[in-house]
C-alpha cells in the first residue's frame, strides 16, 4: 500500500470534483462541494443514530438503496436540520437539480449539509451555486471539495492510497470534516470516500460499516452526537479488477486493510482538529474480555473531561484515567489494571495492580507536552484490544462554543 | 415544613459535630470532620457505582450493615483511592481510633475521604487530627464540619428543616460537597444527613436510596463518576416520635417529602457550585413515555458540553438542546417536541413540532444571563416528568482541571 503525496479523491480513476463559494457562509469561504463519478458506481453509507436526523440524511437513507450512485452534493454553512417538511423538500430539490445537470436520476445522487441547525436553507443561493458548480467539475477538484465541506475545521482532511488487486492498480481516497460535536456513533462528522475498485454493493456496505465502527465511531471530541453525521463511499470499478464478491478472497482482504487505513487516518485527523485542540490523544485498551469491553474502556477515557483537561495541562494524572476505566461499564478486575503513557519514542508505566507506581513525573510530563499523547490501558483479563482517538479540552473549546455563530 | 435559617446538622437533637485542620491540605484549611450521635442511630447510604472504589467506601459497605451507627469521620485533601491494601488498612484504622475514643465498636463508625487519588494517607497527621477532633465535638460544630469536607467547592453547603411527626418536632439536616467530577450515579459528591426521627432501618434505606436517585444522581457537572462518592444518613430517634415502620403511613409521607426537599436543595447547591460555574441550569423533561426516558432526556441535555458552553455564552441555541434530546436514547417522537427557556419570571417557547419557532432572541438572552437558567423539554408523548441540574461550561472549568494540585 502506498500513500499518495498530497493525494485526494480526484486521484481515483473516473472521479471528478469541485468546491466553490455559493454564499451560504458569511465568511465568503467555499461552501459547496460536488463529487462525481463518470461511470456507474455502487455506494455504501452509515448515518447518525441521533433520532433528530437532518433532512439530507432522511433523503440519503432512501437514495442509498439505489443500485447506482454517481454524485454527492454537500453544502456547509447550514445543516438543514430541524427544518421540517420544507427542509426535506429542499434537500430533495438539491438532488433533483444535480441529477438533471448530470443526466442522472435524483435517487442516484446523495446530499449532505453541515453548519447551523434550525434555519431554512437559502435556496436561491443554493440553486445558483448548483448552477455554477457542475461546470467546475475537474480531475483536480478534490482539494477544493475537501475545503468546501469544512466548518470550524482548521485544516482540510484529504487522503489517498494505492493498492494492487489482481494485477490492477486500485486507489482509495477520502475527504472528511470534523471539529465540534464529534463523538462515537457518528457525530458531526462527514467522510466521503471514493474508490475505483469493482466490488459487490452488499459486500461494500458490510466492510464499510465495520470499518467506520473502528475508526470514526472511536473518535470523541466533546461527547455530543450530531443530527447530520454521515460517512459514505462510492466504488465505480474503473480500476478494471475482477469484481470482488467473496469476503474470504485475498483481494477482499487487501481492500479491507487499505480501507481501514484510510478511515483510521481520516478519523485521527478529525480528532487532532477537535475544536480548540492542541494535542491528539490515542487511548488503546488491551486484553479486555470482549471487544465491546475494550471499546467501552477506550471511549470512556477519551471522553472524560477531567482527563482531557489534565492532558491540556500536561498533568500526569493517572488517577483520572483509572477512574474513567472504572465507570466505563466494562467488566474488569481493578487489581489487574496497568496504565502506560506513550510518547514518540518512549513508554512509561504509571500504574500497576490498579494502583499508582513510582515513575519519573518529569519524563511523563515531557511526553504529555508532545503533539500526540498515547495512553495504554492493559486490563490483563482477556484477548480484545481497541483504540479510540480524541483531543485535549482547552480554553479555546469553550470560547468557540460559547459564541458560535456561522 | 420550615427551613431553619443558617441551619446545619447540629440543629438536630442529639447530634454533635466538629471540623478542624489536621494538615492534610497544603492550604492549611479545615480538612477533618466528625459527626456524632449521642444516642444509638440507624443508618442508610448509597455508594459510587465506579468499579474503582476508594478504601473508605469498601469499609463503609461493610459497616453500613451494622444495626447501630453513631459516628461519621471524613477527611478532605486525600481520597485514599487506588491505594490498595495499605489504603484499606488506613481507612479501617480511622474507624478504630474514633470508635475507641467514643466508646463504640469500629463497625459503628462510617469513614469517608475526598481529595487527590493514588497517594497514601499521611497517617501520622490523620492520627493526631483524630486525637484533636473528638474533644472539639459540640452542638455548634455543624458549620465547621461542613467546611472541613470541602475540596474545590467555593461555598459550604448546609441545610436544616423542621417538620411535625405525630405531634413531635422532627429535624432533618445535611452537609454536602461537590465541585469536580459530579455526574449522575454518585460522582465525587458527598452528602451526610442526620435526623432525630425514629424510623426502621430498612425503610430508611429504601426511602433514602430513592431520594438520592431523584436528587444527587440527577446532577451533572462534567460527566465523570468518581471513586469516592457517597451519601449517607443517620437517624437517632431523639425526636421521640412513634417509630415509623409503615411506608403507607401519613408520618412516613411527611418525612419522605422533607427528605426529598433537603436532598434536592443540597443537590442544586452542588450543581451551582460546579467547578468554574457561573450559572445553575435546571432541565425538566415533561410527558415522557417512562420515568427512565424522562431522566435520560434531562441528563442528556444537562451533560452536553455544547449546550453548557452555549449557556455560558448566553447563546439561545435550542438546536443543541434538541440534538441532545435526539441522542439521549429515550423513545420519543421528534415532531412532538416543544422546548421552552425559563427565567425568574418568564417562560419563552423556542421550539415546537421538533423545529425552531420565531421568538424574541433578546428576551431569551436576558434569561440566559440570569443566575439560574431553566429549560423545559415537553415530549408530549406520555406522563412522566424528571428534572436534572448542572452548570455552564466555562474557561475556569478548564483552568481548574488543567492544573489541579491539592
Amino acid at each position: 500500500m502506498n500513500v499518495i503525496k498530497n493525494g485526494t479523491i480526484t486521484d481515483v480513476k473516473g472521479f471528478k470534483a469541485a468546491g466553490i463559494t455559493a454564499g451560504l457562509k458569511k465568511s465568503g469561504k467555499k461552501d459547496l462541494a460536488l463529487i462525481y463519478s463518470e461511470y456507474k458506481a455502487v455506494s455504501a453509507a452509515v448515518f447518525t443514530k441521533n433520532l433528530v436526523k437532518a433532512a439530507p440524511i432522511l433523503v440519503d437513507m432512501e437514495n442509498i438503496k439505489s443500485e447506482n450512485t454517481q454524485a454527492i452534493i454537500v453544502n456547509s454553512g447550514n445543516a438543514n436540520a430541524c427544518t421540517g417538511e420544507d427542509g426535506y423538500k429542499n434537500a430533495k430539490k438539491m438532488t433533483e437539480i444535480i441529477a438533471e445537470k448530470l443526466n442522472l436520476h435524483p435517487t442516484e445522487v446523495l446530499v449532505e449539509s453541515t453548519g447551523i441547525i434550525g434555519v431554512q436553507m437559502d435556496m436561491e443561493k443554493v440553486a445558483s451555486g448548483l448552477e455554477k458548480i457542475v461546470p467546475e467539475l475537474s480531475e483536480e477538484g478534490g482539494h477544493n471539495a475537501g475545503e468546501a465541506i469544512m466548518t470550524t475545521d482548521t485544516f482540510p482532511k484529504n487522503l489517498a492510497v494505492k493498492i494492487e488487486i489482481g494485477g490492477k492498480e486500485v486507489t482509495i481516497a477520502g475527504i472528511a470534516k470534523g471539529s465540534g460535536m464529534i463523538h462515537p456513533d457518528m457525530a458531526t462528522m462527514l467522510a466521503f470516500l471514493v474508490t475505483d475498485i469493482s466490488i459487490d454493493k452488499k459486500l461494500l456496505q458490510k466492510v464499510f460499516s465495520k470499518s467506520t465502527d473502528d475508526s470514526y465511531n472511536m473518535v470523541s471530541v466533546d461527547g455530543d452526537t450530531s443530527t447530520n453525521d454521515m460517512a459514505g463511499i462510492l466504488a465505480n470499478g474503473a480500476a478494471g479488477n475482477t469484481k470482488i464478491t467473496d469476503e474470504n478472497s485475498e483481494e477482499f482482504k487487501i481492500f479491507k486493510e487499505a480501507l481501514n487505513f484510510v478511515n483510521k487516518e481520516l478519523a485521527k485527523s478529525i480528532a487532532k482538529d477537535g475544536e480548540g485542540a492542541t494535542k491528539l490523544i490515542e487511548v488503546t485498551t488491551k486484553n479486555a474480555r470482549t471487544m465491546e469491553d475494550a471499546k467501552k474502556v477506550s471511549k470512556s477515557v477519551i471522553t472524560s473531561s477531567l482527563f482531557k483537561a489534565a492532558v491540556f495541562g500536561s498533568d500526569a494524572n493517572w488517577g483520572r484515567i483509572l477512574c474513567a476505566v472504572g465507570y466505563s461499564g466494562a467488566e474488569l478486575i481493578v487489581d489487574k489494571i496497568e496504565i502506560f503513557i506513550k510518547g514518540e519514542d518512549k513508554i512509561i508505566q504509571v500504574a500497576k495492580n490498579g494502583m499508582g507506581i513510582d515513575f519519573g513525573e518529569e519524563e511523563v510530563e515531557k511526553i504529555l507536552k508532545e503533539e500526540k499523547v498515547g495512553v495504554i490501558v492493559n486490563l490483563n483479563d482477556g484477548n480484545y484490544d481497541a483504540t479510540a482517538w480524541g483531543c485535549d479540552l482547552t480554553y479555546d473549546y469553550v470560547k468557540i462554543n460559547a459564541d458560535y455563530r456561522t
